[in-house]
């Protein structure tokens, strides 16, 4: 499946927009994203689209048929992307998109915009051919998700009026394998942490103060070194407390699921997977917490050298979170063991970033008939339920709000490196994206009628 | 005693270059102080003055008299700096000298163009006010100490003729205390390596491979923790095997210096000490191996947060060694300790940097004597003999190569901020400085006629 020049322009033409929602510098950028997506919907006839301010950066909101009689189908997505650091890794500009060998590369091609360009281009095909579509269909495609969606759950909440839907569609996870489609029934949940240890007041010269002074990184290493024993068990008192044991069934259908360890340690170039190896490596990532630390700095790490003992030193680290736990239960419990584990010489400041309850869906929710089958026609193969070990915060806000259901469909693939350089979507997958979207929305009338 | 407006105004001139060794881009800023310092001891009559290329920053030699009957003093500084980072925290310009409360603030204020320069104007004068010393004088000011002087060593190795003396005289110590004049015969030695720690061929998404894949930063945070327990006493197997215990008589020694951990704690803004508290403080920072994180580096550390696992980690460390440890055998204990702790599913790679020899002066050394009246002379107080804890590596090559002893008076307090923000010197000491070094080198001739 060759890609249609039409999609590939539009995608191209977001991609090239760094809307880099994490850094305040790239703030119009983002605008000029929400911009770019309302003239794409009024150029493609959709019947309204708005962009709303936020406290932060905007939403966009558009709409297409209110027939009450019909199902309506909220597409949800988001334009803002990843940082994309380290630059210096990337084969070609992040915000230049560049083709080849069949995959689009550029910051955000899978995460978001490449997905949800499926369904806006799905949508703008449809009203082409008949401008009565089958289905009423809310878009809202915001620009926080990277920095954890702070001002869409209070929008969702003021603004229910505007997202009266039967269930929610969204493409924002990766395919379960390649050539095997797939719908996401679990997503796992997150306390994200930033804490800086403090020793001293100034800098000091390790020679003249070496064997006296304590020494920040130290401190650091240390305290870090105690959240995970050596076998990558997460050692914070009482955080698999909640945490539920998978039922034999559970346990049974991942076993089903093909898995190759040598394989997923060459997506990554790994010698070798860690952690709770007596688990299944898909009870691992969907099923169990897990935590990762996601930067330190401390100190000097200039060229050449400089023998400083630094008076601070800085980390950043996360907990994936899975059915039963709550966030702020953990996020007591992490706060508890950095006070706990700070050495009494130093000083601890901590502060607690976004957070994202985990979810599950249930396999006869209202729409997973219709995605399965969807997928089925355009993929040629029956998909599979799956987890998935990330966060859609929004996901639990639109069930916990607006008691909707979401249709998680991935469209990448695992080493498309989201969050990650060289971040990639495979173009085959693009138009099959479209072709999935434009059938999901034809179809799930029928099911709403059985 | 107020500051002499020529002698401040030539060292404004010397700390307004900006003469990072370290930093290639600093390069033509190296060459710029040489021709400073050469313009300088032409203007002051100076017999000779040359700059001497290596294969690095180039080496300021000069010479006045050349009596064989008259004792020849070898000054040694050293013309460049360390890096300003982290510049922030400045608050004024490290490279645009500031007067306040009778202190210059400037990167290199105390470590070193403030103390050589001490002995450059008090040669000045002395020619100044007769031509004809009584006592010869070589100097040799290099621009390579901060990065461990690699092109030293083989300098005088090469140019002993060049360095035909009695005796070294180096101001690159602080002084023991405010208000308590010192001479050091003690220092120690260092080897510094860095090290990345490498668990995967690229960063991957935290939700998608928590779990399963291994972080680097805490394999890295793991290895870094086993350098030293809790306690502070460093882990590293047979790094004590070559530490003499100190003789009683030093111990009691070191019992009559002052020493307050109250005031120690306030002047680097700690809560506690840190480390073997058994042993004497001096004993600790003089004649016991210590061991610091100088910096480390890993993952994402902007604003923001990024749910990223990182596939490499970065840090550098270093050891202060004393008497009796050999430098070469500290590394090989280093590197093993490395490799034992590295955890299999991750590589290594190791760079050792510059290292340094330990170094003791005997109390009967010749200039001894002439230093401590001197001192006495111009600080109205005895001094005392002290130890010092950070290398000074040139030291052990004059012993080495040309068995010549080094007279080491240092003139800036212990908490002027070198290698950190802020650094400074007290325009008094500054002053004492130039009037101690007139008073050793009209003196110094009556020590050798003993």
């Amino acid at each position: 499946m060759s890609p249609n020049k039409n999609h590939l322009n539009a995608l191209i033409e977001c991609l090239e927009i760094p809307s880099i929602s994490s850094s305040p510098k790239h703030k119009l950028e983002l605008e000029h994203c929400a911009k770019w997506l309302q003239s794409f919907c009024k150029e493609h006839q959709f019947e309204k689209c708005e962009i709303i301010k936020t406290n932060g950066h905007p939403i966009v909101y558009f709409k297409h048929g209110q027939n009450p009689n019909k199902p309506t189908v909220l597409i949800y997505g988001h334009y803002d992307v990843q940082p994309e650091d380290p630059v210096d890794l990337w084969n070609s500009p992040p915000f230049s998109p560049t083709i080849k060998n069949n995959f689009i590369y550029a910051r955000g091609a899978s995460d978001n915009k490449g997905q949800f360009m499926c369904h806006l281009l799905a949508i703008a095909e449809l009203i082409k051919s008949n401008a009565e579509l089958p289905v009423n269909i809310i878009g809202l495609i915001e620009g926080e998700e990277e920095i954890g969606s702070p001002n869409l759950a209070p929008f969702i909440k003021e603004h229910q009026d505007k997202l009266n839907a039967d269930l929610v569609l969204i493409s924002d996870t990766p395919m379960f394998a390649k050539e095997q489609p797939s719908i996401c029934t679990s997503l796992r949940g997150l306390v994200y942490v930033k804490f800086t240890i403090k020793s001293a007041e100034t800098d000091a010269h390790s020679g003249q103060h070496g064997g006296l002074a304590p020494n920040a990184i130290i401190d650091c290493a240390q305290l870090l070194s105690k959240l995970k024993n050596e076998a990558g068990i997460i050692q914070i008192p009482g955080l698999y407390d909640d945490v539920e044991s998978l039922s034999n069934d559970k346990k049974n259908t991942l076993n089903e699921l093909p898995y190759s360890k040598e394989n997923y340690c060459k997506t990554l170039g790994l010698k070798s997977t860690y952690g709770e190896e007596t688990n299944h490596p898909y009870e691992r990532l969907w099923y169990r917490p897990s935590l990762d630390i996601h930067g330190i700095e401390g100190g000097f790490n200039g060229e050449g050298s400089k023998t400083v003992i630094p008076k601070e030193c800085s980390a950043a680290f996360s907990i994936r979170l899975v059915a039963n736990q709550k966030s702020e239960h953990v996020k007591e419990q992490v706060t508890q063991f950095l006070l706990d584990n700070c050495p009494a010489h130093c000083e601890i400041t901590i502060n607690h970033h976004h957070s994202a309850e985990p979810v599950s869906i249930s396999e006869n929710a209202f729409g997973i008939a219709t995605a399965k089958k969807a997928l089925n026609t355009v993929f040629k193969k029956a998909p599979v339920l799956h987890g998935e070990g990330g966060s859609i915060p929004v996901v639990e806000t639109f069930q916990k709000e607006l008691g909707l259901n979401s249709i998680l469909v991935g469209l990448n693939f695992q080493d498309d490196n989201i969050h990650a350089p060289n971040e990639r979507f495979c173009l085959t997958q693009f138009e099959k994206g479209v072709e999935f979207s434009k059938e999901f929305l034809l179809n799930i009338e029928k099911e709403s009628n059985v």
